[in-house]
């Protein structure tokens, strides 16, 4: 039995979310029925996040136990033939020790949010980002990001279906910059409440619009409470850009 | 009566092309409808560059004449929202004098071609980028390309189906350059032959993968003749970029 580590590369669009469900396409269930396919086993995928519906990832760390032979690259190979037609790749694959686990493992996690701030509607980015017609103010969002980095308790930021134990976490960055028509958020923590890039990118469109003013968000952050959300961005526009491990 | 230019993004995917096409659906046919639906009239559309099936466009000119008043704005606002849900958006919308045309005053256009040069499938690039596995020598390519930049016969790179009268064209500006797994190339002349950016492009991959040499490029050029062309890039990949007009 070998465990591999799999970098995938996905789509979220068509999918319920990276974990199996009982009323959707999943990535889970895809890249295990692709597994059984090439190998005839029964395995179990674990991810270092638990993507919803429509979000995206450019590199999300999985791991899945093997009994049958083969190389990182053959792998890689026969799975990503029997992925088509599903927008999941795998981008990189590597043999790891028996006790690596994805999400176990993982000590750090970051989200990239893409919004494109314009008036037309979207085109080759529909389901790729956010489209805020209102011009945003980039660099207030960026100094009201500041309040929510650091040790908080993030109930206002979190959805009412969060399974985690304790409110609490540590945001390591939030950066807000513009680039041309698009306003990028990047955002690093060691791991995220369900909803909390979602719901922090959309308090800070409220202050990049002016509906909020700066200080609104350590407010909000203060206030614990999921009805001080100003508003929680669409999925569209997240992607899960990275998982970092320890030996990396 | 007034002429307005309007500047296009599209999603060339769901298209049989720009042009109105009596088998499918085309950018054209949307718009027009669009324009038919917001003001009743009934227009035909001049366009800068006529893309063919699949190709995108980041900022297509083209131009209508309108006999109800509009500002720019509301004319905009009023198409965007009748082109929905197709992937069209009026980016930009001016008023034009009444010889201002859209495809016989552009005195330049440019393409941007994209490759994604990796061994997995594309998943959220899909239809908006060439993938090429074997790895490409960027920088071959690039100098491979300049023996097309120039006043020449461009009849290898030509399609059957191009009626243009004559296969001469000065080729400005042939770049080929790296960006992690993306291989860009950007092409700028006053007119480009049907498909001729794509049979560019498909010869120098050849390049890029080593199948041709260098000098093979400069001789399928001086052959003037189709069955010299090495490959056509397929159109996921293409991007018109940008009309170029005398007074801006």
């Amino acid at each position: 039995m070998t465990r591999f580590a799999l970098t995938l590369e996905f789509d979220g669009g068509p999918f319920m979310g990276l974990q199996r469900q009982a009323h959707g396409p999943s990535v889970q269930q895809c890249v295990e029925e692709a597994i059984h396919a090439v190998t005839g086993e029964r395995v179990t995928m674990h991810a270092a996040g638990r993507t919803d519906a429509g979000v995206h990832a450019l590199a999300m760390r999985v791991h899945v136990n093997i009994a049958k032979a083969f190389t990182p690259f053959r792998l890689t190979e026969a799975i990503n033939a029997r992925l088509r037609p599903n927008p999941i790749a795998v981008i990189a694959c590597e043999e790891v020790p028996d006790d690596w686990h994805a999400r176990f493992s993982c000590i750090g996690r970051a989200y990239l949010y893409r919004i494109v701030n314009r008036r037309a509607p979207l085109t080759l980015e529909r389901g790729r980002a956010w489209q805020v017609a209102k011009p945003l103010d980039a660099e207030a969002m960026h100094r009201a990001a500041q309040a929510l980095v650091g040790r908080h308790d993030f109930t206002t930021f979190r959805s009412v279906h969060c399974q985690a134990q304790s409110p609490l976490k540590t945001l390591d960055r939030l950066d807000v910059r513009r680039e041309g028509d698009l306003v990028l958020v990047e955002a690093d923590a060691r791991s995220f409440l369900h909803h909390q890039v979602r719901s922090m990118v959309g308090c800070l469109a409220l202050v990049g619009m002016g509906r909020w003013d700066e200080a609104q968000v350590g407010q909000a952050l203060a206030a614990r409470d999921r009805q001080a959300l100003g508003l929680n961005a669409p999925p569209d526009g997240l992607y899960f850009v990275r998982a970092l491990y320890p030996t990396e």
